[in-house]
């Protein structure tokens, strides 16, 4: 058997993920409506034999305030998601393409069509990264004045992805014969109703298009509050989580882990895959000038406009040196990256002007040589804390570029990641199994 | 000024119209969900110059009886269509990619994401069919017991209509600068909410995607009721109209570019395209032998089984030979498809027998030599019926490649059609303006 291997996602973000990479020379104006210049991302991290690019989704502009959202660039100007990933299936033919589609604002009928629609045009490559949305400016554009509370957002994703999952198997294997000879399309007996009546949805089905070639397109969670944490254990064939420190990150893997047991699967099944952001030069000096160079072009009321979102409070008026004010009660945010910042300022006394410059400084980002970063790799996935890593690029394309050119050899000479695709399959390069229709066996 | 040119859209549907074109030797078994034997067609509508390629949509599996729903093969078994338009924009480069997205169970703020993303990938060639949906089996999809009353559906798609084209305005033309100079990403006096407090729809906006290269995407409607041909007069760019005879479809041309006209427009700015499905060969003969041939393989109670959708009520169970039966009172289904399927019943006297061997003998298709179908399309396009038409293929690819091969060049021979492609966006194609921003002049 061979040893066991990382799985790298490629996490790609109009001109990347640190806010002022657009304003980095060389980055095109347009990066976040450009197809072409992601398409080329995307080929580069074909190239570095990479098991999948994801796509993140926002649905509305969030409030940030006016003066700071000139200069923000990050979420007001991206294409679609799924149409995206639709366009790259023509242009790739290994990597696993997945997108964020939310279960508070769409409707499971059409979520499993676009995704099973995907998963036949990549030939099996598809991914659905399974969120719920918390922002209040994303509900006012679906009738709602305010996001769900995080309950009833949960319980709608669970009963959101049991549809889905349900429709999928719709036809069986093979049900859809187009015998031109009888002029029998199909076997009735194959064909399946769902004929769900939950809390949040009724729908009949049968889904009209058949079994996804990966029979269930590769399912994504990236939730850490408890519920987001029991949906990705009973879900997930891949969580994202955020970069935590080793021993943190320890403690997840085996808490999602022993859940995912619990709900009766293999948790060599469910693979964790912490965000990894790097700014990588042959020597360390070089990477650190690097990256202060880029450090220069943050606007500092755009990292603090970063810090109001997560930590979901208004933080304007506050002067730099008070920490983080009260919760409001009755709060509604995600309690997941929430809770994990207001645990972050408490856990090291930090005021509002220490998380803005965390967030200025790269937001835990490795910054060193190739052996730096993967030495924190496999630090990382030899200790129970990552079965691989969900790689960021705070500015593009120059730390992809870095990244595949300068790290993936470094982890092939240690044998960590692979140095051609095996399978066809997203999950082939996960090492996950094609799950068994519901029906089989009926 | 160049001569009044056809305008030609290509009506792509799984293994082609004709039910039976599934079974014709050559047809791949996966038609409907086979890329590459889709993009092919789209290759050859592009060496042909036709303006645009349409793929309908259908939100679930119809109730047809069941053992008639083995042997259909034409909305069972299609990929989502919004995904393979963005697929396709990879492969094209001027053709026009136009999609149905029903406006009785999506949301606007995602319509008008997908659709702006699909003209951004494409540089301005993406339309967007605008449909109510009739359909029970897909109401059953969407939480609803039945399709919405006919009155209420077009109400919906009015203000669903409203609300897409005011997000598409949400960004003036160039007001995402990205300077990285200044940081600033955006002109915040560029940016528009939409605050849209509807019967329908609470949509606040702004869409989080700047201007769409074409500032709208081209629209398609196919309504042939009062309420559906007053929606076309009002918002469409293009009307896709069932074939009729030359004096009906004159009638319709007339009145429905008046009705834009009593909207303020100008009435050569909504082109009406009625659907011709074409079995062309040398000979008359030929093209009679080759029809004659698919039309064994047809199960009429496939054909049956059309009529019956079409008229919206039970036919199990009466003879060949009697009448359609009385409507039941309260009947909702597509108002315009419905009248006209028992106009033409009452108008010929015609059993149901007779409607099934109308069916049965393709609809109306014009089965001849090239110089045949000219004449019809000049016979209409110069005799104010018609500014081009949307295209169907019985089956695939062969009526396909007939048509481009045999047709389109006794077109161009008259001076009716394009040899050559002279714009860049659909808009182009047309001869339509690009519309100016609701805000421009703010």
């Amino acid at each position: 058997m061979s040893p066991r291997q990382l799985h790298l996602n490629g996490f790609l973000k109009g001109a990347g993920e640190y806010h002022a990479g657009w304003r980095v020379p060389g980055s095109p104006p347009d990066a976040g409506v450009s197809f072409p210049f992601l398409a080329e991302q995307v080929r580069r991290l074909e190239a570095a034999t990479f098991d999948s690019v994801f796509l993140p989704d926002l649905l509305g502009v969030p409030d940030d305030p006016p003066e700071v959202g000139e200069r923000v660039a990050w979420s007001n100007d991206t294409l679609e998601p799924t149409t995206v990933l639709a366009a790259l299936t023509t242009l790739t033919r290994h990597i696993g393409l997945v997108a964020t589609a939310s279960t508070s604002y769409h409707q499971p009928y059409t979520i499993a069509r676009i995704f099973a629609s995907l998963d036949h045009l990549s030939r099996g490559r598809a991914g659905w990264n399974v969120v719920t949305s918390l922002n209040d400016a994303e509900a006012r554009n679906f009738g709602l004045p305010a996001h769900l509370p995080h309950d009833v957002r949960y319980r709608r994703a669970e009963e959101f992805f049991d549809v889905v999952a349900g429709l999928w198997d719709s036809f069986d294997d093979g049900a859809v014969r187009a015998d031109q000879a009888t002029g029998a399309f199909f076997d009735p007996a194959g064909l399946h109703w769902l004929d769900h009546h939950g809390e949040f949805f009724d729908v009949a089905g049968p889904l009209n298009i058949r079994r996804p070639p990966q029979g269930r397109p590769v399912i994504a969670q990236a939730g850490s509050s408890g519920p987001g944490r029991a949906l990705a254990a009973r879900i997930a064939d891949v969580v994202f989580t955020r970069a935590l420190p080793l021993p943190d990150a320890q403690a997840y893997y085996a808490s999602v882990k022993d859940q995912a047991a619990g709900f009766g699967r293999d948790p060599e099944h469910l693979l964790v895959l912490p965000e990894l952001a790097t700014v990588v030069a042959p020597t360390r000096a070089e990477a650190e000038d690097r990256f202060a160079a880029v450090r220069e072009l943050l606007d500092p009321r755009v990292a603090l406009a970063d810090v109001q979102y997560w930590a979901g409070v208004d933080l304007s008026g506050l002067p730099p040196d008070a920490p983080l004010p009260p919760l409001p009660p009755g709060n509604n945010r995600s309690a997941g990256a929430q809770a994990e910042i207001y645990a972050q300022a408490e856990r090291g006394g930090l005021t509002i002007g220490d998380l803005v410059r965390i967030v200025a400084d790269g937001d835990g980002a490795i910054i060193g040589t190739p052996a730096d970063v993967a030495d924190h790799i496999e630090e990382y996935f030899t200790g129970g804390a990552a079965d691989g890593f969900n790689v960021s690029f705070p500015w593009l394309p120059q730390t992809l570029i870095d990244f595949t050119e300068l790290v993936v050899p470094e982890l092939r000479r240690r044998g960590l990641f692979r140095s051609e695709y095996t399978g066809t399959t997203l999950r082939d390069h996960l090492g996950l199994p094609r799950p068994a229709s519901r029906h089989a066996g009926d």
